[in-house]
């Protein structure tokens, strides 16, 4: 912990940021490694190791795992803090038998063609896989790890983060403080009040792990009732994920209806998959039904709420406020974007999963799984493609 | 709380808003109140009534209580929405049994001296009382009621929400987005990433009614171990508020000194009262003994930690983050304050009780106070003078 604590004090969003390199230059780098001499990648390697493509320097136990290989395996990666260069890949990809991939890399049938038939594995250091090809994968019979049940925690802490910076205006008197307006503000007995947890009625768009999760946390601030609203409206769930389902002290329902999650719920939060139907489920018959004091808070992907109609809602003061990690068309969301400028509505840049244990976890799982491709053992987690 | 909803949405942070009187100028309004006629104040009530004076229009439940007592009682009360005037106030306390007053009223023996010997008692609408000279209210036998226990749900909930935020980063990745940032953020492994609540220790200084309700809601989360210091290091405190010290899933100690409580602790809770012996008690020492990867915590009163230690122990990454409900010298907080040039340290605006619930509650306790002083009947929460 003490080396990635280091890391992660100098590691800034400096898009160009190069830190992650420096601070491993000092470690000894497996001779097949060294990119910046493509000529020698393969010299000191017999011909008969397995090659093994990784697009990042991992960190911690992930990266031990991987180096404890390198005697058996011959081991190409990847070594600047920026993403992989797409010419790097295709180029080493060539004779792999596993490639451990980020969801900046496209793996499709340009790198599955470039990589050959020997190709085993893709384990992609990800929960979505929307980067990866998958119906070219299963025409080649290659196996697809990804991540995804490593980081409930991570995004559950946000969810309430979310939800109480939506209720209690987080955004908004940060501003007012970072602008030097605290001096002047008269105090009122309502200045700077929102709406607070105790008593309220959550509603769950969408119930899975994450959702319940969140949940679980929610239970001591004081809530009273739950409802969710999944595929199957008036369905109870079958998954009770922390044997919250059956708590005598809180009535937790199925919603038959999207207008009945919209208008009951003091708290909505949308932790469902993205779907044809789900897109801008959110929409302006939504938040019209919503209570003038009820916060929305967004988990899952931009799409399913209708970003104008959420600014159109806020703006008209049909709901309090709302807390974001996803925006449709992120990341290209500029300084001029209208939920930019609405001071009841927080906006992170998809953090949801961005804690160091997630990333650690997330990263040894990875390589669990690139190494269980090669020899056909069972991965932590693996896509049924 | 639909009217209470209206002024919510309405009512910003803007120093001399006033669409409070607006928004209730269409209630009938009691004929002692038109403070826009002072002479008028008097002349229909009979010479026997006893008078109140309040210094704010209150809301639904509060401001009913009140109106219901016009037969019987002279209520004179302030109408604007800004703080009440001090002349006016000094003018209409004349001849006053009770007052109910704001945190921003003083009262001391200028008050005490305009009111009159039959002043029988002070309701105030705050937690504190550092606004009040006891001294003088208990040479006069006057009674003293506040209001102390309705803000512990807000008061933890926003503590919450301050650990969430200095550990996922919360003020840096929003700013990051509101600049324009987030289209040119590469990702990367560790982006934005901070440590989570699940395994970590968190301590407590001062272990009162909030931080027992604080640390309630951080069950779920997944923490480990509780240390908390009192002003009796290594004794057990008595009052167990919500029957949480003999959980035996998680091990709750009483630390032995400040430097266990900063060298063992992930998440730091300053929750205590201020007082010479902990004003500063949170140090460069104290920085120094904490964890890279812990964050601090404020919600008590700004002077026990030392702002200028806490920037340094930020500047040179001797913590993760802060996240501050108080500082030394609030609300005198200027835009070039090095405090906010720290990326990883939030601070609101003192909004810690700042819930419509909270503020409702305040107020109907205030009146129930006031009231009650009148008669020499029992108050909700009387001070010991």
């Amino acid at each position: 912990m003490q080396r990635l604590s280091q890391l992660t004090l100098h590691l800034s969003q400096a898009p160009t940021g190069n830190s992650l390199a420096t601070t491993q230059s000092s470690k000894p780098t497996p001779p097949s490694a060294d990119h910046n001499d493509p000529a020698n990648t393969n010299t000191t390697l017999t011909m008969a190791k397995t090659k093994i493509v990784v697009t990042r320097q991992l960190f911690d136990e992930a990266q031990s795992l991987l180096d404890a290989q390198v005697g058996e395996l011959e081991l190409v990666q990847w070594q600047s803090a920026k993403p992989c260069d797409r010419s790097w890949l295709l180029e080493n990809a060539q004779g792999a038998t596993g490639i451990l991939v980020m969801l900046t890399d496209k793996v499709d049938e340009e790198l599955l063609t470039a990589a050959g038939d020997q190709l085993k594995a893709i384990a992609s250091f990800s929960v979505g896989t929307d980067h990866v090809d998958r119906a070219a994968l299963k025409k080649r019979n290659i196996r697809l790890g990804y991540t995804p049940t490593c980081l409930t925690d991570a995004v559950a802490d946000l969810t309430v983060m979310l939800i109480l910076m939506a209720q209690r205006r987080g955004g908004e008197s940060i501003a007012a403080v970072v602008k030097g307006d605290w001096p002047q503000m008269a105090w009122h007995p309502l200045l700077m009040t929102g709406p607070q947890i105790r008593g309220t009625t959550v509603g769950f768009l969408g119930f899975g792990r994450i959702a319940q999760a969140s949940l679980h946390r929610l239970l001591p601030f004081g809530i009273k009732r739950v409802l969710y609203l999944t595929s199957k409206p008036g369905q109870p769930v079958k998954e009770d994920h922390f044997g919250l389902l059956k708590d005598p002290s809180i009535p937790i329902e199925p919603a038959t209806s999207a207008d009945q999650l919209a208008s009951e719920s003091d708290i909505v939060i949308v932790g469902c998959a993205l779907t044809p139907s789900t897109k801008h489920i959110i929409s302006t018959d939504f938040f019209s039904k919503m209570k003038k004091l009820a916060v929305i808070v967004n988990i899952a992907r931009g799409p399913v709420i209708d970003t104008e109609a959420l600014v159109k809602a806020l703006d008209e003061g049909q709901i309090f406020g709302a807390g974001l990690d996803v925006i449709e068309n992120e990341p290209n969301i500029q300084a001029d974007h209208p939920i930019l400028k609405q001071p009841r509505c927080v906006l992170v840049p998809h953090i949801g999963s961005a804690t160091i244990e997630t990333r650690q976890q997330m990263a040894t799982e990875s390589v669990k799984n690139l190494l269980a491709g090669l020899t056909g053992e069972a991965m932590v987690n693996e896509l049924d493609l």
